[in-house]
């Protein structure tokens, strides 16, 4: 028999769905379990979008063009600059998902065996896309008592090779939702200019910010054209996650060139999905408004919740909609299968992704657990409660 | 400035595109271009498709499981078993059209610098999905004069290395429109079994068989469970190219679990055009019937008109909708630019595809060009009567 390959048997299962079998078991077993390991939210598709699926007229599903429809990624451009993000049409790749843009970047930059620093905890699928591209991803650890700020300057430097091509971040991150101040940003710009790196943003999460704090997109910081690669996507921004199309963005001809060719191998993304971003384009100003104020609500319920169990501490978060969480347990996983396999509080439990699967470092996170904080106000209100009465009944609570 | 990477350097532009400047400048001074050089059909997409995108009633558009939508590949493995070809659910992985599911099958199996033998003229993207994991293509030529059949197995065995992982093969065939017969598929069979190898084989377009030949899938072939990784995709089948919707089908687990990491990392393949692709699966036979019909009326037209102009050869071909035919000119890519650049027959001109680029050996398939023949028969009759006019006018035409 034929053996799979060395990347087949490093690619990570995903750590959100590691524990599913358990929640499985936990539902057929009657108790309702309140998912907070997954980033699927549950708010509704701008109408907008939905009306060009249903009004799609034409005959023929066709193939778009491999850059993406390019009536789409004009108005894409325009909503960039009335943003104050300065993004031509030609700066854009329309891609399938925000996960292939983070593939095509690593593919059109970084050579087997090439490192890329990832602040750590970082979005789990970034291991995935890394052995995609045979990179070595090299962590820094960011502390939950800072509320994961960027590690300090030096402690970046200190993690540059010579095989190191860049430095990947997600702002406002998953899965810690911290967002980044524009004086962190301009501390990377700096690194990145210094060391002639690429500097790879995931910015899906930038219309989720709250407090009033506002995002700041590395493709604002200046002199930076040639290094950044910005990684967009509707599937958060307007709930499509299911719709997969996000974009590359990049003011470096080289790789938009580049970035092309693998995206004509693919052929194109999907098109009526593509037909549905652009229409969404056209949501008004109060949808974001209202999902803000909800998850602002949400995020209250939940992290306020969480600091007033004994022994919990969870940052505050000012973006996306994901916070990591410290339990006084003796390991998270443990704790987070306990919750599905032997607990039950008033038929109800939760499920948490421990975030071990978001350290690159082994052992890092071992206490802490993602929590997204996607379900209604009242689901919120009793998961906090489940988790409460857990940790007085869990075997491993230290305190 | 940092560098792009040696991946994005070698990768190749797509040769059906590549002379797609010179088409445009034909447009814009007036002339009409028949496109033969691309693989979007005009066929219209089922109406079974077409309205489940409309019907499309979910209020929040979610992603799928990673590895599809369970009750399409429910109905999909039902669809398979009801062709005779024993497919389980457990044995498909939806992807994000075919082009994924042979990127994740070399992925899953090769190692960087792995081979994979291929009989050239293949389809081009093989080569950027090679690139992309990082594998080395080894030609073996397929002849023109045997209508490009598969070579001679001592010729496929002299390609065999140690770094050998397995063979590729497109059947029916882009480009060539060859269907494999089932001793032809025996005989690699064999040499698969002996070597150890994979067998990797893209049968996207089993429906496009003419002359009351029968496809045959390599999923037939006793014995070979653990080696073989079929790539399949509603693209040319439903005339649904912009859904991108493929599937990667192996009954080896090893590898299927394997490409659900993979899977689970780009999340999911598009929801609404697997809801699309689930409702296909209830196209009446009637459908394909008369779409072959179609094609095989198109290919007489085109075939039989290619060999009524002196010096040109054109093998007919029994299934997919390309054929390759060879051109009495010094060089086929000259020729396709100098149709569209200075030549027109009562206003209108014929774009192809240079064969070169479904070649990996340097200069073969110099004298000869692609031809997709996916346009109504009118105009397949007036693009022959162009290259006949054309072939008298050519200063490069050698007869």
């Amino acid at each position: 028999m034929p053996h799979i390959s060395e990347k087949a048997q490093i690619v990570p299962a995903s750590p959100i769905r590691k524990l599913v079998p358990y929640s499985e078991a936990a539902k057929k077993a009657g108790k309702t379990v309140y998912h907070l390991n997954i980033g699927q939210p549950d708010i509704q598709t701008p109408e907008a979008a939905l009306k060009a699926i249903h009004h799609f007229d034409e005959k023929v599903l066709e193939y778009s063009h491999s850059a993406g429809i390019e009536s789409y990624r004009i108005k894409l451009s325009a909503s960039y600059k009335a943003q104050g993000i300065p993004v031509e049409t030609e700066d854009i790749l329309i891609t399938t998902g925000g996960s292939e843009a983070l593939i095509f970047a690593m593919l059109c930059t970084c050579n087997p065996g090439d490192e890329v620093i990832i602040p750590e905890p970082f979005y789990a699928n970034y291991n995935s896309f890394a052995v995609t591209a045979g990179v070595k991803v090299v962590p820094v650890t960011a502390k939950i008592e800072d509320g994961f700020a960027l590690p300090a300057m030096e402690e970046i430097e200190a993690k540059i090779s010579p095989r190191t091509k860049g430095i990947v971040i997600c702002n406002p991150g998953n899965p810690t939702g911290y967002l980044y101040s524009k004086t962190e940003l301009e501390a990377l710009a700096e690194i990145v200019k210094k060391h002639d790196l690429f500097l790879y943003a995931d910015e899906v999460y930038r219309e989720f910010c709250y407090d009033g704090a506002q995002p700041h997109s590395v493709l604002n910081l200046p002199g930076l054209e040639a290094h950044v690669l910005m990684i967009d996507s509707v599937s958060k921004r307007y709930s499509m996650c299911g719709a997969r199309i996000g974009a590359l963005i990049s003011k470096n001809k080289e790789v938009m060139a580049a970035a092309l060719k693998f995206g004509q191998a693919r052929l194109s993304p999907p098109t009526i999905d593509q037909v549905a971003a652009e229409a969404a384009l056209s949501t008004p100003q109060s949808y974001f408004d209202e999902v803000v104020r909800e998850y602002v609500a949400r995020r209250n319920i939940m992290v306020d919740g969480l600091n007033s169990i004994p022994g919990v501490f969870c940052p505050k978060p000012k973006g996306a909609f994901y916070c990591v969480a410290r339990f006084p347990v003796d390991d998270a996983e443990k704790f987070c299968q306990w919750l599905l396999e032997s607990f039950s509080f008033e038929g109800q439990t939760v499920m948490m992704a421990p975030a071990n699967g978001f350290y690159s470092t082994t052992g890092a996170g071992k206490n802490e657990a993602r929590i997204a904080y996607v379900l209604n106000q009242d689901a919120l209100r009793k998961a906090v409660e489940c988790l409460r009465v857990a940790l007085d009944q869990y075997p491993g609570t230290l305190r």
